[in-house]
């Protein structure tokens, strides 16, 4: 190829992007490098200079989900927001990026040793974790533990509410948005 | 076929389980009526004695698991126990028939207006209604209106820590089984 339409940072992007819409369209564990390639109108050997095989495409879509979501956390506590505002943040990433939020939730196609997903994926569980109240020493894995039943039922209803949006099962009534659903929802949850 | 191992009722029954075994292994997208009677071992024209399509054969499926659904909500209302048990079970029944629930989770791949899917969902989303108090009169759309929001909280609740569990993004702790999880996210429901 001598007349190269990216250069390197843009052929990453639109290879991303092209991987994005064709998670939308077929789910992640459709996703093959060669039609990524042919999306994003390069090379088929294109994607293989940035991502080894689908599995590092994959997780490089995760990670730049959770680096998103973080970033919306982020902007949600920066703006004082109390902790029920996280979940509505939740819900409407979710619904913004329907494709990097399937991603997400297929551990098993992801290398779950890349640091850019741990870091990633941390930062937004922090996030969650300190929105919630829970000290750093509770942070271990047992649900039954005061903090994480929190934080567990906090992840369990946004996540429940983004998933059923997603699947069609559950539909903004007429004059709703997705952020009222997702409030008086959350609204339902316990105080701390 | 002289030799036909299953009389009718046997051989719907096969091949709801071949479906259900290979709907575990690949997900409800990928089932073909095909690969059902192989499954099965019938011959590949019996599926359509039964179920016209693929579309017929998902959605006899998702209406047994709305049954099962709602058998289990009956024996624990029966049982005398409080709404967020109802949660419980619905975990439960989702970790203990993962293909059924996938294909329950899969409207666009039913046919929504299958009488038997209709009377089953119904039958469970009554119970759930019931369970949380609301009045029949209160049963309609929006998200916003008291009642449906603690329902579908509660409902988002479940199907999320179900979901999540079944992506593996969620296991119980060590010592904890999935009734304990269940048990410590919906305590954290307020209470009606």
């Amino acid at each position: 190829m001598t007349d190269r339409p990216y250069h390197h940072g843009n052929l990453r992007r639109a290879l991303l992007d092209a991987s994005a819409q064709l998670v939308g369209e077929r789910g992640p564990a459709a996703l093959s490098l060669r039609e990524v390639a042919r999306r994003a109108g390069v090379s088929h050997a294109a994607p293989a200079h940035h991502f080894t095989d689908r599995r590092g495409l994959l997780t490089a879509l995760a990670a730049e989900g959770w680096g998103l979501l973080a970033a919306r956390l982020e902007d949600t506590r920066a703006a004082g927001a109390e902790f029920a505002e996280l979940g509505v943040s939740y819900v409407l990433f979710a619904t913004e990026h329907p494709a990097h939020f399937a991603v997400m939730r297929t551990p098993g196609l992801l290398d779950d040793a890349d640091p850019d997903l741990l870091a990633a994926r941390d930062r937004a569980n922090a996030l969650l974790y300190a929105g919630a109240g829970v000290p750093e020493s509770d942070r271990g894995l047992a649900a039954s533990a005061g903090g994480r039943g929190r934080v567990l039922a906090a992840w369990s209803l946004v996540h429940g509410l983004a998933v059923l949006m997603q699947e069609g099962l559950v539909v903004p009534g007429p004059g709703e948005d997705v952020a009222a659903v997702a409030r008086a929802v959350t609204a339902q949850l316990r105080d701390a």
